[in-house]
């Protein structure tokens, strides 16, 4: 198993070519997902393990990536947790009964993963067995502490998170045992997915972002830390991902895992610099740049492996999620691009 | 003139007080704003110089804050060029004409600033001279060419700018063409400001940290460097500021600027640190967090000043602008705190 180039490079070991995978490989930008989105929603997918298996498993049929990652979402948790969750067309997802009080976060409940999100976990060993045969590795994942309370507290879309950071301010007792719950969740489902055959796990704080350096150390850190610990027990790579986080990521680094995923907003090198020898680096090509004309892609892709020439522990990846609108042909180049070029 | 604290700042001279004002601290928040929008539309107030003269005044009125920022907005330059422009309740700002092909850049019309805002430009006499009786100093503004090409591609909000990425990828002598007519835009309408009255001029760049560093510098830099050269024949001090941009503050900094405009998701020394002694730093509380208890609104801003001891050249300021939903009462003990505690 250790042998995965993709397992490899988040130990940073040497690697015959540097891995590549995605984020949010599996999705609208291909037209066999849009084909089976005319008949089953979002939540249908990820609850039917057969229908999430054959979803995962489209980019890897269309291309060579280094590892899969299970197609679910990092909201289905917040089900089992009493919130009313909706994914609404144009919207996106809502939760109808948000967390504004320290009543309500009383009321949450933390459910067992291996019960509550049995779906996603039979998925993973459905998805793990196939590929094995085709020899490559499986990521499970989930948001973070930070970024699941932010959906549970806003509710929904927002642009400034006034709700969010108020509980943060005004009920400090509240958001430590909101907090603590999701470290708990979020934790647990890592770990779960691992038992059920993930072969390495992130974890997603794509709002953290929004926060200054200060209230991320004090009210955000020591609960990633407490859901890294937890997942770590699995004994696979840990993969710590933020964006908007280039004013603190060495906060985040301190946070927990062996791998850290950055955005496009900073050149790569130096962010590993910052990050220092202890962890790999994932990243960071623009999402928008797999819309470019190929030899603009290209020179893009370029500059960012030479950047990484010579660093044990480099897997390639986007900044953020793969647009909907990317042409498919430009992934598939892009893919191969990357290793022709390290091999 | 240069003995108002907030200008000494700008020019990293010691100073008895730490000057304060607030990006958008004319505006929505306050009642006496609300009540005028509830006869005006914003492009009324812009247009009317007496009315913008009194929105401007308004949190002068109010609070002890060092400067004063004339009331206009980024986008009526766009109208002058030939763009239609609207602001929509509830959507913003949209552009019914978006520029999309280079032959809708060569359309674009690059008027003299002096004709096409005259209205901004009349306001800042009639408010420099109520400023001059109360020994303020007046700031004058522009969108950098970057944010104003945002605006002018997309033509309204949009998440990812898709459209404004692909011109840049597709069309390189397009997208010169049409950055160096904001850029002279921009530069020519800065100067402007200066010789009807504007005391110091800041550049907002609010849309640029959706760029990776390189496209930074290869498809921006050379332009904002260019409207701030103009702008310096001024002799005035010049502010730069953009959001999301902790990944490239260097290069913001090396386009040009007495003043750095930094957001609140970098601590500010370590702003400070990276952008060296050769500029003045402004920012960076989160303006979410005047919506806090005054306790812990105090505990932030002590944090901000505090890093900043020493530091000739800090101006206070918030990381973006200040939200409709923030308490006046918040207000008015921030900007008394801020002297008081500095002084």
């Amino acid at each position: 198993m250790t042998d995965y180039r993709f397992l490899k490079a988040c130990n940073r070991e040497p690697v015959d070519a540097t891995p590549i995978w995605l984020m949010r490989q599996a999705g609208r930008y291909m037209e066999e997902y849009r084909t089976l989105r005319q008949t089953y929603g979002i939540l249908d997918i990820i609850k039917t393990p057969e229908l999430a298996l054959e979803v995962t498993m489209q980019p890897i049929n269309a291309f060579d990536l280094d590892a899969a990652i299970i197609f679910a979402d990092i909201l289905p948790p917040l089900e089992g947790m009493g919130l009313d969750l909706e994914f609404i067309k144009g919207t996106g997802p809502v939760i109808h009964n948000p967390v504004r009080t320290p009543a309500d976060v009383e009321k949450l409940a933390t459910p067992d993963a291996r019960e509550a999100l049995s779906f996603t976990l039979e998925a993973i060993r459905l998805t793990r067995a196939e590929l094995d045969k085709r020899q490559i590795p499986l990521i499970g994942f989930s948001g973070a502490p930070f970024t699941l309370a932010s959906y549970a507290i806003e509710g929904g879309p927002s642009k400034n998170k006034v709700h969010l950071k108020s509980m943060m301010y005004n009920e400090p007792d509240a958001w430590d045992k909101l907090m603590t719950k999701f470290a708990t969740i979020a934790g647990d489902y890592l770990l779960a997915q691992a038992e059920a055959g993930a072969q390495a796990l992130q974890l997603f704080d794509s709002w953290v972002g929004e926060l200054n350096p200060d209230d991320y150390r004090q009210y955000v850190q020591p609960y990633s830390k407490q859901a890294l610990d937890m997942a770590k027990e699995a004994g696979v790579p840990l993969i710590h991902f933020g964006t908007n986080t280039n004013g603190m990521l060495e906060e985040i680094r301190d946070a927990g895992g062996d791998v850290i995923g950055v955005d496009w907003r900073i050149d790569i090198d130096v962010a590993a610099q910052r990050l220092g020898d202890g962890v790999a680096v994932q990243g960071n090509l623009d999402p928008v740049a797999l819309h470019a004309p190929w030899d603009e892609l290209k020179a893009r892709t370029k500059k960012i492996l030479d950047r990484m020439d010579g660093h044990d522990g480099h897997i390639f990846n986007l900044g953020h999620g793969i647009l909907p609108t990317t042409p498919v042909d430009n992934v598939k180049r892009l893919v191969d691009f990357v290793h022709d070029y390290t091999s």
